[in-house]
């Protein structure tokens, strides 16, 4: 019977329920939305103006190309939007008294065993995007990079592809590229050692190659300086080593390389000055009796 | 006696239990849960929509096979879904006034040990996923990836397979190819570096190669571009070496390498131009008495 | 006096007691508790089925031994069976109102030391699993993984016992398995590089090592394809060095690959060619009067 | 004035303190602690039965010297109980109204860094644990691990003792011992590779070596299977090698390998087949007046 | 009927609604964040300042290109205004009753596995700030830094610039930077090594190098100190090894050791001391029968 | 006038406050505090007391020295110290309602970062700790650890030094020692291999050895077991190799080898037995017109 | 009309609000800050207290140098200083209401990231901490760390300069110092090994050298002990090698050995003791018809 008592009170209590105040939080959570929403709309337009400035700027300061501009712009703006969105959103929920921090907390374990495991995809897009920004590599530049070396044929944000000399195309995460050398950035130098033998003239022989050099400079636009002889670089076990130096055109080094070469042997051979063979000197033990 | 009292007084109270609010909370409960599944649905059915459109759009243009598309596409999904569904079990137990933080966190300490340990797992799915996506390699090209070469068997999610040239097959889980050599992505390089005697005449023996090279060229489709002589590469210890190289068709650098080699050999054996063995020089020391 | 009057207020306060509340709260406590462990049960028996319908596909699809089967069937449902409890203590412990977390918290502390520790464990585990899911390696196969080779012995879900050639037996965790090659998968390829003297005529032994090739491989039922002559792989500091290759039964490798070492040694003898020992170009300096 | 009324107030707020709620508070506290020990017993010792039934199970089947199943059940029981106190201590302060949440952060931090630099304690003795479980090496076992060869001296939970074949003591921490290869399970391998000149012949040598073989495998009980001649194993610059395998017992392969090695010496000098010194053919060149 | 009376009570509690406890709240708020915005601003002020003379000191101090003080002040005034802005935003988002904790703890999930993935760029700035700071190096060294060497051409926050000495450039991210060696801090050491016979007189050899070495150190601005022969460094296999230092003006070593080694190689050779090629005594076995 | 009414209703505000209930709280703290302060004397002393016993057991049981097991025990006691104080402050500040959370949280940052720069040092005390306790290295032995031999000079807590054999102190910090050889532990082995010429007699050899060995270890107190010739290690290129081992006392196998190497080439010049140089047979091409 | 009702309550409300109890809680505020405040300089100065002493006890102890103390000193102080404003800032913050906790978890995800880029810093300043407490290297040190090895330049607490013997000057952050091996740490070793011929008497050898050695120790200061003549160090492949040692002043260990060189070079060639050239027995095979 007291049951009987407690559901009439049921119904006084549904009565006495705070209907109004309920109505009032309703309202003032829907303004505090759209007071959100319209921050976040200023904020993002915003953001992207500021961007679109300093990308304005850097194009300028820097002479990149608009391609290039764009990509970085895109990406920036992409970032901002994901960031505010997500802001946006949980703010909205927590208006909405769902605690989303449960769910946030929980997807951060599996977040946190994913983003162990994705860093490597975070790790590329950072990377790539300072390779775009600092102008490190363009396509159709010849670089190295760890064991690849080759023709760049694409830069993107995850991975680089570089044409290697024997035709393979490498895939290079750009996470890999620790340090990149750049052989496609001003002139280069061609570097040839000559070794004469140890009962040839040093100085005869400087002279010929010195010769040899200036011959080859004023016929070749593609060597900008030199070839000089720098000296004796080493003395070997067999031969005194000369080294000559000279300073190319890009990517010309190794035409350069090659000619002087074939000029340094042909004009040895025209002098009379010999590009010697391994030595040895043989002892000799004629009378060998029974043991050492 | 002051008990007696006492449970006098619960019969009072549990009349005075405020069943109404209880039933209002029940039902305002029900109400949650079922806004929050139709949210769920909805958002649901609109991710998928969005994956579907971005796959076919990344079909047509990037024109990938339907299945590689299809594999990608269910992945996504499938993702999507279980990412909903926990936040959907996730919020239903909150307002079922479940306290999930605690569990979650719990499962957190394991989680997370597990996660250092699993994300190896997360690791191959994530390179795996953009192997698929970038089409970096297919079923039957022949790649470099660390250590191993060969022919792909298979481009998984997990791991790829790869036929050595040996008849080995290489399980390569996804995450350990940091790079990927692509010998299978166009014209390959023909490379063969031959040395001569330094007593032959080299503008003879780059005759002779040429004439090789171009008789070779005329008569094998393999060949694309060249077979030509370079230059002097390098001045051996024993020999000045001369590189010839020739743009094949791919998979037969091989073959064009075999054939010039041959060829080569023979053209110098009928122009009497010497491939040297190596050199020495032996500066005989007759005399010899006691000690050095 | 004032704290007899205090004393005297306890008895009544004792008296007002709301045990009526109490005794709701320890019955609504109960009814949770029940409810959530028939949940528990329900979800287990599900979670069970789901398991055992997967592997049954499973097992049907990719042919699997039902010993592996059941292997990766009873740790899968070990493995949701300890979630399951570990959940259901969790959420039994906070209805009787002990604050878990900070429990778990300090677990936590202690179990992110042994989780680090630990992760190798789990890391075996993970890749175990996977090695027997995706059959990469049988007992009895022969494989090599990281500096180890040899015959599987077992293959477990925290090591693999290799068996070497030489009799050792190696144990490896599975997670330093990070790559797998199975030497058990199909037919395998037979090299035997042989080097030709510059004065053998080289038609005339590609002919004598293809015919030899021809007699071996119509009297042996272990060579699948070939052996044929690929032609001129280098040309040598003393030798030219032509390649055969031949597609054997799998394990029968090395000896179709003696077999053809014997074999051609013997037909080059009869034929006159000579395998040729390193060569040296002696230039002999008689004269050697003072110093060089 | 206020001041007195104030301090007036305070006596009639003692009494009206609730002394009585207070008491009940206390009471219920120690119900609370006496409960949550009787768990806290029955579990330990429910554990501790668990713990002793498993291994009792484990020492039968696996066939277990009691010393080590009495070390790893000392282990576990350990464990368990640190964990149970641990708990039993938490819960004991919480219901004491003491924060510990407060306590295990902070220890936390100072947990972490030390846990980091403990987690190769953990590791060690994770791994100890499962070596000792998996029987991978016993006292006594000649072993590989790492750089370290050697007679297993002891296998303790944070380190492995092996007394290298120089005398050496190396003390291994476990966690160090990725992979061990065990040279004492089962038989083992003798391999002896012996060259041939290119002027003999291989049948006679064939022949000969496993004449001796068979005799030396005769009059031995070391040698368990073999020893055979498997044919030619290299073409090598100067010699014909030939291999010879013979299945030994653990430990005598060297002491079979040094018999075989001595016996094929002699059965070749008796056959006049040489075991030929490196080979170089050198091309005189007679003339050599001025350069090369 | 009740729920009209319901309504009814709404628009009493309506009434009733504390306004003006909402209008001090209100209140209080903008005072506090009005009072937290002085002291923003008060502290990045005194922050800058501090800076400011901290730079002036260190520039007067250490001596430092008024360029590089820029770069560095400008960076910690960057640093110093971000992280006040952000207490700010955190704070007066707090007042607002935004509970910021769950957009952070959302965001960090992100954050962590963005900071895996970005830790990296973190790295590169602050090893470049203190490149900067500690004058390691300046644009124009000549330095060696993992396996690259060269001119230093650019020291940025993010990424040094190196120009090899074949004119490749180089990008080595700062963090790369562990140890540098830096070859333009002070004179450098010119080492020649150079061999005499063992039939040479020691003591004769060391004076004639030495008077070769006074000779050239009387004509060469370049040599700071020495050159001095040290004496016997090796009792090589065929010669007797002396070496010679000296101390040379920066990046004159190169010149000065080739200036060295031509200067002995002509004062030994008009002194008829010996540099000797490799030795090898021959011991001949005539009778060579039947086998070894 | 309302805020004067406002004022006055201060005053009797004031007079209101619970000044009782105030210092019952107070008091209740100074209580609680007190408590806490005998529970943490009791468990220090408590805990001193257990160390105390463990350590006394331990130096009886291991027989260490007093300054060692000092050592360990002062570290222990410091620990276990350092720990009680952590937890007496926090809790104590915790009852003077100062939330520490905020603190340690916010220390928590630093103190990562820091934990993560200072694991090495944790890293180096655990270390140390048990390699005093296990007393793998004593001041004196003769030890090798990662790329350093030498005699121990010093075992600290955080850096072990070891005095190389050419006089360098080597600083090892303990997280560097993964492993320890400890060559100070028992007798060790000396081996001495020697090659005899291919026609020398093996069995004349092994007598002529162990006739020297047996001569040798009758007058050496140094050599405790053996000298033995072990038989035919290796065919050599040019010689066959047979090993000899003594087993001798701890440091003195160098000796003995020594001693042993000059006896055996004494001895073997008795007998007329040759310890040969690196043979090669040389084939002679007399004929050598025009090419090769 | 209700809404005045609403306004005219809110000046009652206004009118009731509790000035009384907010200005006790703002004086109850400010005294616990003032207590705080005095609390945090007491502990400041107590702490500064304990480490000038313990310093000044370290410094008499250890005999360190004034500016290292004085160094170490400075840094220990300042770290306690920002730990102990640090803990004063966020207690008076939390007093003020504000709450600390979010923004010190946001500034924890930035603080993370940066931590772990950052933490080589730590590492490099605590590794810097303890190599100048444990006085391991002094400025003018001979010293080798890692691939380095140069006199010390200067100690930091965040990079060591190192200038090479080339007069290169190497920056090397603490942190990559991991073991430190310094050479000026007592008397050094000078070790020659000398090959004598198998021809030669080893008795007689060991006697000249061993005279030659005593006169140059009559005459050396910088030899502290021998040199000595230890015996035949190897059995070589063309020599029989006799090993010297003796103690040198340190840095003389190179001046001594070349002295010891020359005089022992001179020595054997006064005595007739050959330093043999390399061996080679050459077995001649005269007649090479056809083929090998």
């Amino acid at each position: 019977m007291q049951f009987l008592l407690g559901f009439n009170a049921i119904g006084e209590r549904l009565a006495e329920f705070e209907w109004g105040a309920l109505m009032i939080k309703v309202g003032l959570g829907a303004l505090k939305i759209l007071a959100i929403y319209i921050v976040f709309l200023i904020v993002r337009a915003l953001g992207n103006r500021i961007i679109e400035k300093a990308f304005t700027k850097y194009e300028q300061k820097e002479n990149v190309s608009v391609g290039r501009a764009q990509t970085l712009q895109h990406l920036t703006k992409n970032i901002l939007g994901y960031i505010l969105i997500f802001v946006f959103v949980v703010t909205v929920l927590q208006i909405l008294t769902i605690d989303v921090t449960a769910i946030i907390a929980g997807a951060g374990i599996v977040g946190l065993a994913v983003g162990f495991g994705a860093q490597g995809l975070v790790s590329d897009v950072v990377t790539g995007f300072f390779i775009l920004l600092e102008k490190q590599i363009d396509v159709g530049d010849y670089v190295t990079t760890g064991s690849f070396s080759g023709i760049v044929e694409q830069v993107g944000l995850r991975t680089t592809q570089i044409r290697g000399f024997d035709g393979t195309l490498h895939y290079v995460p750009n996470r890999e590229i620790t340090s990149i050398s750049n052989h496609t950035r001003g002139n280069m130098q061609a570097i040839v050692d000559i070794g004469i033998s140890y009962n040839d003239n040093i100085d005869q022989a400087i002279t010929v190659l010195q010769e040899t050099c200036d011959q080859i400079a004023s016929g070749d636009d593609n060597i900008v300086e030199g070839p000089n002889v720098l000296g004796v670089q080493t003395l070997g076990s067999s031969d005194v080593v000369l080294r000559v130096i000279a300073k190319t055109k890009n990517m010309e080094q190794w035409g350069v390389e090659r000619k002087l070469r074939k000029a340094f042997k042909e004009a040895f051979d025209a002098n009379g000055i010999e590009i010697p063979y391994p030595h040895q000197v043989n002892v000799e033990m004629k009378e060998h009796s029974t043991s050492n």
